[in-house]
């Protein structure tokens, strides 16, 4: 029925950062069972990223080799508020932002995954958390100790700075955790910051008599600017619905310590090309090159090679065409995450935010040769970025 | 509609530790509306004793003003089970179990509260427990903070120990809580040791708008011989159902310093009554005279005059009829709660437990002139205590 992998293939070794257990992969992969593989996802955004996206080619992988992705979009859990790698308690959605949330990340799957029901199964946790009485749940809660919640890492360093933990974020590892009796997944694959919470779904599989779940959780890499993991807030991020114009420029903007993890995680380059790339940098190459290759690449693997060439060219034709003044104005700012409008303000590149508003309308505006032309997405700032108004105004952030 | 009481009166003074608050408590009382008092009771066991009974007669008090009495049967509760005052997760109890001691529960409220339905309504919480859905249950814990619950005394002692704590038993103080505003409770009147989990009650009660409960606390007494609060298992207690002779011999087994806060906290005799007794005592009366006086009035409040005169008679004719020998063996054990037939097999008053067994069947063991006869009730063992089997053979514990 499925097509038997190995557990040295690349799916099971590229970008992966730890497999519970490597024994009952192996056993399930020789089954020749089709697997049901589980993948959660949270509702709080409409988007999904490239970081999200990871964990979804390795189930396409999956599903091409005969498996099954079972996608729970966590309708209920995100009412809940899933406090995994937040330092404080967040605020809680709408139910109409939820449902809109959901209709667009089911659009975004169909850019990755097969969407026939052979191999995809989506659900909404609400279907059992929503009938689900308290009494269940208090047979649920009584199998699981406080202490084996609390010794969560996040939860202790919440504790030790005085912030505080609401009871919902605390009870939502069992939420997600009882997702994969729900489901009787066999896999799941995560961001390694879910692996907390879903070694609760092997605990309350093996205590509903189900064989517990194997988990594969992938290497989480940082943003575009080096700091933290992608964030829309932070503006350090390539979304999925991102054009691919706005996939190739923010490409271009990564960190150059960053080219080769980013190709290893976010792309389908080979191996052998990425040895290749790494020595050429290490003998002296120009980052450029290889950071257009992996821009090519990126856009690649979600547009299809015409596009991915097309972008490179037009970049090269904008970024080339547009020659830059040697000398130009320098100015010292914080780096991270800016408003677009108050860091034109602040470089003194418009006289007034109602100013900055309008040249970023009228596509004035760009850095590092990047047109900004979305006022709500912010900016993530870092030294030597140079920000052009118009023709002429040029500055340098030192 | 109901008789104006006062917070000068023996209601709220006597036997009282605390009152949250005060200002609402007389506002209440002025207000001439008739108030809805909350008590839960757990139905753990089958039998009250005269500790639980404390809070009831109060409320008896507040029904003859003509105020009403909202009794809780914990049907869902106790499936949880309350941590309050354990030092460790205790087993749940089957539904059978619980059914069973709530009809036994009923019945002996009927010796204490007016039992009309003006005065009384009993609700079970598995009213709106069952009901409840867990999507529901989240948004209450959504106003919850892990801190809060954690402060408790008794988990801070747990987690120091090292010893579990189940995340129902973290929850419980919300379900407790949460009841006063299923019921919009006006007051309830507790245990201390309740204290925790009713301040839950007037949170709860303010997130839903509805006026808090106010909390009136009573002293908890240690049991007769001195040590932990009454507990069948330690064999230091009177219940509500024991014979007017058993709680007159129960009495008379209280330890001496006990016998003025008893006075106070389990019976109706008149302050200055208490106080003679007081001065009697101060000034070397014999603590025995104290002790009858006590005895006599615990069986009056729970049988009437007439019984209660008749057992005072019959354990004096009992008592002084049976002259103990001046000398007789002494044997040094540990004191606290013992197995009646391990008892006499380790005084020697037994060969075997077999042979134990038949003595307290015949009725032939007596301790400090009261027959035993149940084999299963342990018996709460203190120095200076003299057993008795047969005619001849006695034995005193030093």
């Amino acid at each position: 029925m499925s097509t038997k992998l190995s557990l040295q293939s690349e799916l099971f070794t590229r970008g992966v950062e730890d497999i519970v257990t490597r024994e009952e992969v192996e056993r399930s992969l020789k089954s020749g069972r089709r697997l049901r593989i589980k993948l959660g996802i949270d509702a709080t955004s409409p988007d999904l990223h490239i970081g999200h996206a990871t964990p979804l080619w390795k189930i396409r992988a999956l599903q091409d080799a005969g498996h099954k992705a079972v996608i729970i979009l966590g309708e209920f859990t995100t009412r809940v508020g899933d406090p995994t790698g937040k330092d404080a308690t967040r605020p809680v959605l709408s139910e109409t932002v939820i449902k809109k949330n959901i209709a667009s990340l089911k659009k975004q799957l169909g850019m990755i995954l097969r969407m026939d029901a052979a191999h995809l199964e989506i659900r909404k946790n609400s279907e059992w958390w929503a009938r689900m009485k308290v009494g269940e749940f208090f047979s649920l809660l009584s199998l699981v100790t406080h202490a084996r919640l609390i010794e969560r890492e996040m939860f202790q360093q919440r504790i030790k700075h005085g912030r505080e933990i609401a009871m919902t974020e605390m009870l939502y590892p069992i939420l997600q955790g009882y997702d994969s009796v729900a489901i009787k997944s066999d896999m799941t694959i995560i961001g390694s910051d879910q692996l907390f919470n879903e070694h609760f779904g092997r605990f309350f599989q093996e205590k509903f008599a189900i064989p517990p779940q194997t988990i594969v959780s992938l290497k989480i890499l940082p943003g575009l600017d080096g700091g933290a993991k992608m964030s829309k807030s932070l503006g350090n991020y390539i979304a999925l619905m991102d054009t691919p114009q706005d996939k190739f420029g923010k490409a271009m903007r990564l960190i150059d310590a960053l080219i080769i993890p980013y190709l290893e995680v976010y792309t389908d380059v080979a191996g052998e090309e990425i040895r290749r790339v790494e020595r050429e940098l290490g003998g002296g190459g120009n980052p450029r090159d290889a950071k257009l290759f992996f821009a090519e690449a990126l856009v690649r693997r979600y547009h299809g090679p015409a596009i991915a060439k097309k972008e490179r060219e037009r970049f090269l034709a904008v970024y080339s065409g547009r020659q830059q003044p040697d000398e130009m104005p320098e100015i010292s700012l914080r780096e991270g995450a800016w408003s677009l409008v108050e860091l034109l303000v602040a470089c003194a590149l418009a006289p007034s935010k109602s100013e900055a508003r309008r040249l970023v309308l009228q596509k004035a505006v760009e850095a590092d040769g990047i047109t900004l032309e979305n006022l709500s997405d912010p900016i993530a700032v870092k030294k030597g970025m140079v920000i052009k108004v118009g023709k002429r105004k040029y500055i340098r952030i030192v």
